[in-house]
């Protein structure tokens, strides 16, 4: 362990984009496990939109991330060491680390992978996390998805939407339109994920191409943007109408005051629900999801998309580009080489 | 039946705010029932912000509303002619009518008013109407209110604010603070319905106001206006809140774009949820919430508190009153005589 560990702090709070600026590359020791801490490896990091609202200043919810810190982000690496008897150096865990090449987790915060086998660990990244149980309780209990419903999902080709769209396929439903930025991304949602219809929100009026998509209105809307989308799907939801408010992107990046919706008076009108929510709260039932997803993988309905970025040195540039839309699915830094477990 | 029936027809559909100018004072012969049909002298009419609504041109629910036809509104009245066993001269019914002296209602769509002993017909158009059941159901089932909540009630001194004020006291809650416009109507809300506070919205800055009354934050916001309030409310929610999305008063008179919502995330970051709701919904449970409501009134826990404006000619009036916050409960028009049971 004489080699020095490899880590992103945290440099500035970011006024508006966050980009490369906003961290400083640092160098330290491997660190030492304190009493009940793991030493890990880290393998995978997330690098999700939310990491951008925990920088800001009045965030109310996620890791403390004030300016001088370790950047924090969700890991997936190799227990190095451990002072406890549920893990063993070698065994592969998850939990809420840092932006770095090693890092201690808590074992009181460290979850396990389970080795299934034909899983990889990459597929842990996607299919069966966090963002895997926000994208399926958020469609299945907040949405209540019926088979008869018009369904929307906003950041489509995002890590949650990308999973909402293939849940809602799987799940069944009358008409499922995904919107997203840029041709390819749609191209890929019709062809490769199932939606019927894909709007590319950059190339026109939205509210035009949801009138052209959904001509009888929207019954259920999975939102993760927020903003002007959120307020054309709003002018045209169907009565009892449900959004489930899963993030709102558009705003991370804004400095000041967030766009006004003007529709909101729409959920009077149409008797509609929004109702925002937490994978946190969904934990308890995280088995019931992920024996779902996993039927679904090995009967070759769903997939894991990850956009894999090569090395830890490029991960504020990977935060960066999620919010010009460069990622498809899940973005993923690999920072250290994968054990027999996490080829692809 | 030679007397002519005199009635309000629409002249015109308003631009911004309603006025007496918007409608015509006309005569015809006392109508002549169709087959089905009740003939009905008006005794109470009821006056209600939704009405302005339904004059918009873009309204998506409520009767039809255009220039040249005669205005439609609750009703409260004697049945003069029946066709139907059901009902029977003489009897006591409400529904769906117009703002005239005598109208006529399809059996199918008139309810007899029920006859309990020391409740008199004023009674029915507040403590027993729709509005009853929008506050009922609004703050028990879709707020789910709670005795620990702190709850927020915005138009608190109207028809329906002023159930729902009333309702959470007595359900129970932790603290109830209602919003009204004036100072008397605060006294009002404070002294007779046992708010704990009361912010006159026309006094000051809301925000302000609402950090000193809910310094914890809010947990069940009463919407009836939309706007400014909705959002300086949901600027302050905790987690878990509920809002019931009741109404949107504050738009009902703009001609052009609502005012934006700047703080609609905040039901994401608070794992909250915002519900549009009809009282149509819950007909089918009025007797349990009629049965609570008349339990209340005679331990005298619920008042009923009407507006009462003398003379149908009044009617526009008492309408266009209601946007510059002139009643204090329901507006309801006194249209003829009050027969045995009308005595207040």
């Amino acid at each position: 362990m004489s080699s020095p560990n490899r880590f992103w702090r945290i440099a500035s709070r970011p006024t508006g984009e966050v980009s490369a600026a906003n961290f400083a590359w640092s160098e330290a020791p491997v660190p030492a496990p304190g009493a009940g801490e793991l030493l890990v490896r880290v393998i995978y990091l997330s690098i999700d939109p939310v990491q951008r609202y925990w920088l800001s200043p009045d965030a109310t919810f996620g890791p403390p991330a004030a300016p001088g810190m370790p950047m924090p982000g969700r890991v997936w690496g190799v227990v190095e060491k451990s002072p406890d008897s549920r893990f063993r150096a070698g065994d592969l865990v998850a939990g809420p680390g840092t932006w770095s090449q090693w890092c201690t987790l808590p074992v009181a915060m460290a979850e396990p992978v389970p080795d299934w086998p034909g899983i990889p660990l990459l597929a842990h990244t996607s299919l069966f996390s966090m963002q895997a149980l926000t994208a399926y309780f958020g469609t299945l209990e907040i949405a209540q998805l019926r088979k008869t419903d018009t369904v929307v999902v906003s950041a489509a080709a995002g890590a949650v939407g990308s999973l909402v769209v293939q849940i809602a396929r799987n799940h069944g439903c009358a008409r499922l339109v995904a919107i997203a930025g840029g041709a390819d991304k749609c191209r890929w949602l019709r062809e490769k994920l199932g939606a019927d219809h894909a709007i590319d929100y950059k190339a026109g009026d939205i509210g035009a191409a949801l009138d052209a998509a959904c001509p009888d209105g929207i019954d259920v809307y999975y939102d993760n943007v927020g903003g002007a989308i959120l307020d054309a799907v709003l002018a045209r939801i169907r009565p009892h109408a449900r959004i489930a408010c899963g993030g709102f992107i558009s705003h991370y990046n804004e400095a000041g005051h967030a766009q006004g919706i003007h529709n909101f008076s729409m959920l009077a009108l149409k008797q509609a629900r929004a109702e925002g929510f937490s994978c946190f709260e969904y934990v308890h039932r995280a088995d019931e999801a992920f024996a779902t997803l996993r039927r679904w993988f090995e009967e070759g309905r769903i997939g894991y998309h990850t956009h894999l970025v090569d090395g830890l040195e490029r991960a504020p540039d990977a935060l960066a580009g999620i919010f010009r839309g460069s990622n498809l699915g899940k973005t993923v830094v690999q920072v250290s080489a994968p054990d027999r477990r996490t080829a692809p």
